[in-house]
């Protein structure tokens, strides 16, 4: 299969831009991810948000720090380990989160507009696959390191 | 479908940690890519590559001048438009060059060792008409930017 992942790259960075653009230039890059899994679930440590948004530890601290300091979130020490930060969202985050999540439905609906669904039906199952299987080549890797 | 770019992203980015990786830490991020792009067709300038990785130009100018640094690639201008820089791969970067192929191939395989023949030929074709999809939704915006 010549050029899977420069077809899967390239999805993924021109929803980054897609979403930066749609949103007039309102956070950037990943940033985006970053909303949807702070929200998703607050007062998660910084490792469990690098291992659910598949980043490494050096770029979700940095995103994180970038997003404290423009006030989408807030970071502190979890009462059973002082040594880890919990990430919480700030009001500001709660309020582009509708906007966040509206601008990434409309990209994924028009990106599939014009597919049948048998074939999306296939496309999904092989994708979710392809998911464990990344994971697991990435885990086996990471051990190694 | 639910999660389509969560999975797209994830695969994306597990990708670029398991390339990094598997190479002892040579390069990381979106640099692998870059050594492909280049070496693809050297004597770009700086916008056709960012056009060709799906990149925005300040990433696309960052990273370019990371690899620079480290003795990869060469910039010299564009002869017919001096304002334009072009992008040459170094002795350095075409040496690394079969690796990075090898292992790019190497996890195309592995992602897709476990899937049958005719479920792959539907994920691509869908995949296929996605980029397409993809380009023209965020070219849509960047015109409004």
């Amino acid at each position: 299969m010549p050029k899977l992942m420069k077809h899967m790259n390239s999805i993924s960075r021109l929803q980054a831009a897609y979403r930066t653009a749609r949103m007039g230039g309102v956070l950037g890059g990943c940033q985006h991810s970053f909303v949807l899994a702070i929200c998703r679930a607050p007062g998660r440590s910084q490792e469990e948000l690098a291992r659910d948004l598949c980043l490494n530890k050096s770029t979700v601290a940095r995103t994180l720090a970038a997003l404290e300091t423009d006030g989408y979130l807030l970071r502190t020490p979890n009462p059973a380990d002082k040594r880890e930060l919990l990430v919480y969202p700030t009001e500001k985050m709660q309020n582009i989160l509708p906007e966040v999540r509206a601008v990434t439905r409309e990209w994924n609906e028009r990106l599939c507009a014009d597919i049948p669904e048998e074939e999306l039906a296939v496309f999904f199952s092989v994708l979710t696959r392809m998911t464990d299987r990344a994971r697991e080549l990435a885990d086996e890797w990471e051990v190694k390191q």
